[in-house]
C-alpha cells in the first residue's frame, strides 16, 4: 500500500489504533481540533499542535518572519479557539537551514511573541537544531476550557443553523495576489495579502460562542468551508444546505475577483486558512450570538441525512465539493 | 552576527526574553530538561518536545523504522525522568519524504506505541504533513511531578556526591560500530548497537532518586557526562571532579575499544545519548540510593569554585573538556 493511495486521513485511520493506554483520563484523542483530558476544578485541558515546514506550509520569498512567527502561533490558537478554549502555554521547536539568518529569526520570534502575548499565552520553551534544507516550526500550544462548556466537532443536529464567525476567501484571495505579484498599486490587494498573511485566530468569538452553552459543534475553518463543514457533518452524522448568498464576502474580495476572473464564492468554499469559526446550534443561538460580540453570520442550515448541498441565489442545487488539502494524496 | 558566532545556547539565550508572559504559573521556563508550570494537587506540570529530523538526528541506513519510533519516544521520556516526574501524554507530529513508504511508517508507529505503553503514556494526536526532503519526527511530552519532589540542574551543593544511574559511553560505542559497519561477527557491537539504536529512559530510577527526597540536583546524560554535568555545574554555580576510575563501563564497551583502539573513558565522558540520569546529594543520598533501585553508582565530587576536573588513575588532574554537540557552531 502507498501513501498516495492511503491519503493523509486513510494514513491517520491506520495509525491510531493503541495510541490511547490511558483511557480513563482521555476525553477525545485524535480526530478534533485539539486533544482533550481531564482537567481539574471544572476545567478540561486542551493541546495541539502544528508542523510548519518551507516549501510545503510558506514560502520564503512571500512572507516576512514576523508574519511567519504571528501564523505559526494563529494556527494552533485558532484550534484552541475552535474548543471554546483559553490558551496556556506553548513550545516552540525550530530547525534552521543555513539559509536562514538571525536577523529573519529575530523577526520570527518577535511575531511568536506578539501574537502568544496577545492571547496571554506563555512560551515556555523548545527544541533547536539545524536542518539540512529546510526551515522548519513545530508549535505544540495547551490551553484549557470549561467541561460544560467544550464544543467538538461532532453534536450538530437537524434544523440547526450554521455560522461563521468572519469574511470567507480573504486568505485565498490574498495567497492569489500574494502568488502573482499584484500587491504594488492595488489596495484591496494589498489587505488581502495582510489576511493570508496574518491570520488573525478567532480566540476571543470562540470563548463568547462556547459561553452561550446553545452551540451544537464549533470548528476552525483551515483547511476551507467546504472541507471543515465536511468534517462537522460527517462526525455528527447530518447534512448540510449552505446559502451562497449569505457567505460573508469582504468588500476587498469582491473588487480583487471583478478584476482577476476569480469566483469569490469559490474561494470562500473551497478557500483555506481564514481561520475563522464555523458553529451550529438552533435559532436561540442565533438570537443569543447577535448580542453576545461573536460577530456570527448565518450561512445555511444543518439537514437529515447525508447530502451535502450548496443553493445558489438562482434557487439552482449543487454538491458541495469536498476540497481541502491532503498531504499525501494531491498537489493543489 | 551569525548562527554560527552566536551558538546553540547563545541563540536560546537570544530568544528567551519576552517568551513567559504569565510568569505566575510557570516555575520553570527555558533552562531544564523540562519546563515546569504549577499543576494541582500537590503536582507540578512538566512538558519536554524534541525534534528528530534525518540526516540531522538520525540515518535511515542505521535505523529501523521501529528503533527510531521508541527513541523518539525515549529521547523525551529521559526528559520527564530527569526531573522525577512521571509520563502523561504526549503529540506527535511526523513530515514524510517521498522516499519513505508505508511500512517504514507502520513500524515507525508500533516503535512510538510500544515504547509508549510500557510507560503509561497517552498518545493524543499529533500533526501529518509531506516534506520535500527529510523524514521529520516532532514529539512533545507532558508528565507530572509532586512538587516536594522535583529535582533541577540547578541544585547541587559543594560537598555532594555524584552519581549516574547506568553505563556511560556505550551509544557512542554502538554508534561507532554502525557507522563502521562492525556488526557482523561481533557480539559486543551488537550490544552496543541496541544500545544506541535502542536507548531505554530511566523513568523508573528517576521516580526513585525523587522519592529519596535527598538528591540535589538531576540531568539526564544525552549530550554527553561532560557537557550535561557541565550544565549541572554552571546553573548550580559549583566545580567538580570526575575519578576516572569509577566510571561505570560495560564489559562489552571495553571488549569493543581493545579491538578497535578507542579509549572507553573518551566516550564515556564525551559520548553522547546514553540517556542514564546523574544526580547530586550527601552521603545520605548514597546510602539512601543503594537500597532505592535506582542503580546509581558513584563517580565524583561536586567541589566549591568553578573548575570541573577529570582525576585520571595514576594521580593526575586536568581540564574536564566541554564535549557535547552545538546544533550550530560544530560540524561534529
Amino acid at each position: 500500500v502507498r501513501l498516495s493511495d492511503l491519503g493523509e486521513f486513510g494514513f491517520i485511520h491506520r495509525i491510531t489504533p493503541g495510541c490511547i493506554v490511558e483511557p480513563e483520563r482521555v476525553v477525545m484523542g485524535i480526530g478534533d481540533d485539539c486533544a482533550v483530558t481531564l482537567g481539574e476544578n471544572g476545567y478540561l485541558n486542551l493541546v495541539t499542535t502544528d508542523l510548519l515546514i518551507e516549501r510545503i506550509h510558506f514560502v520564503l520569498d512571500f512572507t516576512t518572519g514576523y508574519q511567519l512567527g504571528q501564523k505559526a502561533m494563529a494556527v494552533n490558537l485558532s484550534d484552541i479557539a475552535a474548543m471554546g478554549g483559553t490558551p496556556r502555554d506553548a513550545v516552540v521547536s525550530i530547525a534552521i537551514p543555513k539559509h536562514v539568518d538571525v536577523q529573519f529569526l529575530d523577526e520570527l520570534y518577535r511575531g511568536l511573541k506578539a501574537m502568544a502575548r496577545r492571547h496571554g499565552l506563555n512560551i515556555l520553551g523548545g527544541d533547536t537544531s539545524r536542518s539540512e534544507h529546510d526551515l522548519i516550526l513545530s508549535v505544540t500550544m495547551t490551553g484549557r476550557v470549561r467541561e460544560d462548556q467544550v464544543l467538538y466537532r461532532a453534536g450538530a443536529r437537524p434544523g440547526d443553523r450554521i455560522f461563521v464567525t468572519g469574511y470567507l476567501g480573504d486568505s485565498a484571495g490574498g495567497m492569489h495576489a500574494v502568488v502573482n505579484h499584484r500587491l504594488p498599486n492595488n489596495d484591496n490587494a494589498t489587505t488581502l495579502a495582510a489576511r493570508y498573511r496574518e491570520p488573525l485566530p478567532h480566540v476571543r468569538q470562540g470563548q463568547a460562542i462556547a459561553a452561550t452553552g446553545l452551540a451544537s459543534a464549533m470548528i476552525d475553518i483551515s483547511d476551507g468551508l467546504s472541507a471543515d463543514l465536511t468534517h462537522v457533518c460527517t462526525t455528527s452524522g447530518v447534512g448540510c444546505v449552505i446559502d451562497t448568498h449569505r457567505l460573508p464576502l469582504s468588500s476587498e474580495l469582491k473588487a480583487y475577483c471583478e478584476k482577476t476572473g476569480l469566483d469569490p464564492i469559490a474561494l470562500a468554499l473551497y478557500g483555506g486558512e481564514d481561520y475563522v469559526l464555523l458553529c451550529t446550534g438552533d435559532a436561540e443561538l442565533g438570537a443569543s450570538l447577535r448580542t453576545s460580540g461573536a460577530d456570527a453570520i448565518e450561512i445555511g442550515d444543518i439537514t437529515d441525512g447525508k447530502e451535502r448541498v450548496i443553493r445558489r441565489t438562482d434557487g439552482t442545487h449543487e454538491q458541495l465539493g469536498l476540497g481541502g488539502w491532503d498531504h499525501f494524496r494531491s498537489e493543489r
